[in-house]
């Protein structure tokens, strides 16, 4: 499955949308701040960017009683939002970052995210990731307490339900995390959260952790070089990410996840657990596990494992369950490359390349005539001929969503040479839509819907199809768990089976 | 050596550039084409974007004798500069186009190719890839002529050159090739040109034949699904393009390559070579050896033999001449990659992946404290620590130019854990500038200037660094060279040996 | 007083802003409708540009219970903001639009109106002119309520408290005229508002009146080239406006103002008052005085009166209280001409220019020396120098604000040989702040409060120099009024005594 | 007639366009200079704006043998296009600026002004205002002698003419003057330069003196305060710009005018007459007659007169040739305000204003329905009804083009209650085109030219017309001249008499 590229243009819809990114970053130290707050939440959402490419905002904070919020929101690229005056203007020892793509068909500036409001306890800003199972109970009672819903996401749905507690009373009015904690008493899923007000951050995750949620420390600069470092006193701030990637280019060491159903205070302190949900035998963790299979970054690190490794752990049970005889193992660019080679090693077959992308696609035309329609897949892809021509090939794809790249894509090998075109799925077949924050095509559009798996191999035009195993893939994703904390996985899309209900 | 990014803002000028990439094409048939003209080279110069990412440019003709030319020129990736209505508005049966980086300090609108000019014989429009060896002389003689020029570039110089034939009397007027003899025969080297005027393009290539050219037929629409076609008179058009990776998209088949010194001439009635310089002892072909090496796509054809197998060849070749005991072969993403594959495969070691790619970087910022600033490397790479903890890597490189970041990313590899990184280069050290269109750092800021060759390894912090050999390379080069022409290739950069001395 | 022109950049702030400008418009017909609604509101929102060039928007609905409110909100200019495209988008048969300047420093995409809102009864749109004296307690009590406020306008406040009304029970929850009386009953003053639902927009005015707010039926075509029109049922629609000046270039014919206190329901079906405001002695009706001195454009008509009228009056009465023994009146261009022409008028002298005015000044630099920053008002102005020379002039000027421009201004035209320079001021000194919208300079930066009125003359330069008094002004403003409706107008910035007193 | 406003969006081209303005600029003292060169350039630009709104170019020199020029170009107005930082980069105590509205259909950056070219002797910019007669036999001659044009414009030309002189020899090459003589023998009209070398400024105009040229000197900021200054030495610099108008601004005061057929050199040394064209019989002076009618701003002095004064003559004029019985004298906003006052005064009737005029309009919509679209006219004017209801009203204007504007507008007072409108214009028909600068409509759309004039009123829809006669005019323009040169001016426009025919 191919991951939409950095063209700044509308991409070919082709593939799942992960709906978004949360940073949130606080300094140890008083202002001015060795620690450049504003710019480490620039540099941590440019390495969650693969995790939405529509819109990104920060927030910042002088993390005082009085302080006004500062903040900037955009459409596109964090790199083209934030100019270096931005990143200035942005002062403050505490502040959040969020980028999106947006799973609704609008694009909206309204949607943009940090979602920020004043409320009686303070001004508050919430960054979100997820979809609200239950989002239009939640919005009717919200209208019917007579609060007007300016834009149609959760986000601002989750922040009135966070500032909208009559029944709170004025003595815990200012209590945020019995705030937080209704809230996680209200709805379960999904949401990985960072909620800031005055001078603390709060990370929160769904009692399920649908969606992931990590902690990382600011290590002082002196130890980039290596010295080691003893105790959190010495740490320059800490962040919270969806993804642990985000830790590497701002001097962050990982530090541990947020637990489904946490609350974790991240303030000039430090960081502690301030609240567990409790355990429900019915609501057991759930994490989405295409986090692993593609939207997830491969050096990130979620249950103990690099999902670098748990791709690998793909390929080599997809070479068990579904071996074949080729000459060459190979895969479409970029995303399924440590799966594809896994199951090369696995087959004892050398893995090699077919194509060389142009990274400089920019946006398709309404093309005026048919001659160059079908020729578009050439535009993305080079044909490395020389490379295989005269040789029986496997294609490792971690995913197929609707297909429509499959075909172009196995006829063009065919006619650069290629014997033969057999075609493996790292994964099983995506057939149920998601509700907690996936963008997934309607079910017609699912090529796993559309077509028999049994004559998928001829509807792409190859010589042989087979998909990975539910339970392959589940093995796949636990054999290197490396927490002691309780641990499970949604697969919803694949079985139909959802971890909590959806209320529509 | 890292091809820079496409992200639109100023990459971090770490490496080589090429100049440019020129594309021509001409419709068979009559207006109303089949053959989308401007759509055509809009689409080649997307596939020689890799080549100039700073401007492009198009202009297009309907072929007749008093028509205008259309043109659309503009900064930036030609993605963004021509919209779907100038693609509609830019009419014609013939035309040509360009992608250019600015090989001079100063990016300016005045030197967006093609260069269009009037003259006696009617409108004409060129497209260069290349520099001139003696443009000192050759512009000087224009001026003395009174000839103003209105921009620096050679493109202008040789556009004026080709007008301003005043001792070619009124008789030969208009006799464009009489014109083009004479440039080639004032200027050896470089230039690979296209050139239209009324109804005709000419492809012409410089007699050392110093930048590549070739030219592709494009195949009627029905072909595409396969269908053998017969004879030159069924295809739709002819392309000229700088490589032949820009034929993918466009439903072009590969012809032949534009021979050193020759002159092709294209129009509705087909390709017919016009011209063929004289050789000479003195200036046998000299392609520059750097478009193998890191240049080109690898998908392009040169000398009958794919890119991508000379660069495999040069992992080969490395191999023989500097082995080492490493658990695992690696590079940096992702240029070098077909010589790492190879050089593992060589060396009976396992190829792995040390690094994920962040394919959003975008710009960087002026960093206001010292904290992040050595933390840019890992903006660009994540590491895949887990695929690679504890083991022996060797990185091997297609090229180092400044070597600015390899010092961060070897590092980087040690902090997280590997036991030993060794670097090996699948080319000779980079000691001189090139006057033939390569814009190479001064020779103060390449590495391989600055440091003694065996301190290097010191000094990026390896525990072993080799080079490949300018002999390995050039036969690693030749090997597989499929053309019956006369070859040879330019290492002058490599050397300081030139093919034609600079007039300054 | 200089009206700020309509470059595109930053203006020079040295005056009065007016906040806002609203417009609502509802077809008469079915859908498609012979009237465009969107061009239409698009029209008046232009025509409305002078009460503020910040950013608009407009917000349409099809009028159906389902139906989606389609919203296109930008910064700039009107005629910048929405394109063709936006302008077929934003299908309906009802709409509404605004226009606005910010009276807040930070100029943010968040405060753009229209303000929409999800309500239980449906989506709701509001746009808002004026400024809540007591925004400080109603928002107090939203937040008490829970209801997080996310920009800080007082038009997200009419919206909340529009939707908030727990008291009102489920069964008259829908009824907006209800809520409506409900918010008139907490806020007196300020605010004109247009809010649309479903199918209906309700005209609102606060019950002092002090913005305006007024009805035009929209002629069908054939009635423009002069036939009578019968009866309401032959109008293409209808619409309310901050200004009747809207009402021209839409084909609209003034109907009447909306009453202080009245609520106006405008549907297919026509016209009707809903509810009018019992009225109490306290709160007199208190329409700003500036509206007519110098916000309104001339053409607009208050109370029966043009504006154009009124400052003739002003200027007229001016004459009376403090003539002058000159050769000529002129006056800066070209707010004030109506004054100044009826003071010549009055005086028996000629009125003539003494100015020339560059309409493309475009913004200014931050000027690197001295050598230009005292020249910065002949930027603006070019001096007409052989039509005032030796000549004794009065300028005539309708109000002085910081009074930055005057100096240099009399100081040009004693430069180029102006015998004596006089000031009259066509309104009296402003020295209170404005609580109801209007943006007024701080206390110290209004130079009837930095420098006594007898040092004026001597500050500026001038010979001399007079205010019209708040008697003279008040019967200027009261001379030509035909309306039976009570009126009385505020004159707090001049006087200090607020109509109703802001609750800070 | 009017002038077309500053919105950036097309006007509806209804009008005549003067094609350029030119402004030159040097310093006479050392870097760095008091004066700022770029800036002051650029605001000179903004005052010559009326002349060109559709692009502008800045070229500064260091004014030493070796230094480069610096340039920058954009489409657009001179607000929008130099940004501060560009005002930096222009460094420079020499410099020329262009500001161009497009004579030919095709707006393009390629024609942008000025025109930068290298030669034997140094780089050379050139700024044109004007068109060249025989432009067609000088493009011939270069394009004979093989120079290959770049742009379709006359600025082009004229600057490979500078450059290209080959019977000049060696010896004179650098002799500059002597390259404009002999452009000055080689074409007789029209234009006015500003020629950059090294470290001079040539200003030339044509021998018939059609475009206006005039010098200023700057003043050190010391004298603005009124300090007599004494000699010229004590100047800061010396300016030349199209007009006189541009000098406010910058602190310059005017010197006097560029002769027609003279050559002006500027240098740090002051300003020195180096040629004047010898005098003839065919070609006497033959300034546009319009640059007083309609182009110039009116703060501009031309032959010792102010446009201001002329056009208040034309009114005068036009009253002793056309009275009309009327209650009140006005105009259609803003160009002929001096004409139609003039008029008022000399008929012994009142001025007043009929309308008010919206500076926001911004661009106009392909209207989708027919129900807006005459009411075009309304969106621009407000119509002051009360201030005309039951008047007999002439509306004075300074000129008729295409008269599309005003059906509508007579209407329009018609239609609010004017009793009777008579039109009455300050200048004779246009009937013939332009070949020297001026976008002239063609011969079937100038109104004077497709309705016989005795039916104009009729066409119009008013009560009667009448325009002024060449002679008045004549007489109106030369009654004021205080310049003891010889004067002359073209009027071809109206009576198809031209100084110099073109050759074509």
């Amino acid at each position: 499955m191919e991951l939409e590229g950095c063209s700044q243009t509308a991409p070919e819809d082709t593939g799942l949308h992960e709906a978004c990114g949360v940073f949130g970053c606080v300094a140890t130290g008083d202002w001015p701040t060795q620690l450049d707050v504003a710019h480490t939440i620039c540099l941590g959402l440019v390495s969650l960017q693969h995790r939405g490419q529509e819109s990104a905002g920060i927030v910042t904070s002088m993390g005082s009683n009085d302080s006004l919020h500062r903040q900037k929101k955009g459409m596109g690229l964090v790199g083209n939002i934030f100019t270096e005056e931005d990143i200035v203007r942005l002062r403050g020892n505490i502040g959040l970052g969020h980028t999106r793509y947006s799973t609704h068909g609008e694009s909206d500036t309204s949607n943009v995210q940090p979602f920020v409001v004043e409320t009686l306890h303070g001004l508050t800003a919430v960054a979100h990731n997820g979809q609200l199972v239950n989002a239009r109970t939640l919005k009717r009672k919200l209208l019917r307490h007579g609060v007007g819903l300016s834009s149609g996401s959760d986000s601002e749905l989750i922040t009135q339900l966070l500032t909208h507690m009559p029944e709170c009373g004025e003595p815990d009015g200012a209590n945020w995390v019995g705030r937080i904690k209704r809230i996680m008493h209200e709805t379960k899923a999904s949401y990985a959260l960072v909620i800031m007000n005055k001078d603390k951050l709060y990370a929160v995750r769904d009692p399920i952790g649908n969606r992931p949620l990590c902690l990382g420390k600011l290590l002082p600069a002196a130890t980039f070089s290596g010295k080691k470092i003893l105790d959190d006193s010495e740490v320059d701030g800490w962040v919270v990410a969806s993804e642990s990637c985000a830790f590497g280019s701002i001097g962050a060491r990982y530090y541990r996840e947020v637990l489904p159903g946490e609350v974790v205070e991240l303030s000039k302190k430090g960081v502690r657990s301030v609240y567990m949900a409790p355990k429900h035998k019915q609501t057991p963790p759930a994490l989405c596990i295409f986090e692993y299979v593609y939207f997830a970054r491969s050096d990130s690190v979620f249950e103990g494992q690099m999902v670098y490794m748990v791709r690998q752990n793909c390929g080599r049970q997809l070479a068990k369950e579904a071996p074949v005889d080729v000459d060459m193992v190979s895969t479409v660019p970029e995303s399924a490359t440590p799966a594809a080679m896994a199951y090369a090693a696995a087959i004892n077959r050398p893995y090699g390349e077919v194509f060389t992308k142009n990274r400089y696609v920019g946006r398709s035309f309404i093309q005026p005539n048919m001659r160059l329609r079908q020729l578009a897949v050439a535009k993305k892809f080079g044909a490395l001929t020389q490379n295989f021509i005269g040789k029986r090939i496997v294609l490792v794809d971690d995913s197929i969503v609707r297909g429509v790249t499959m075909i172009p894509i196995v006829k063009l090998l065919k006619a650069e040479g290629a014997k033969e075109v057999h075609i493996r799925i790292a994964s099983p077949p995506i057939k149920y839509p998601c509700y907690m924050g996936i963008n997934i095509p309607t079910h017609q559009e699912l090529v796993a819907n559309k077509v028999p798996i049994d004559q998928l191999a001829d509807y792409f035009g190859a010589d042989s199809l087979q998909y990975l195993s539910v339970e392959g893939l589940k093995a796949a994703v636990t054999e290197g768990i490396k927490t002691e904390a309780e641990s499970g996985h949604c697969v919803a899309c694949l079985t139909g089976d959802y971890p909590v209900e959806p209320d529509w």
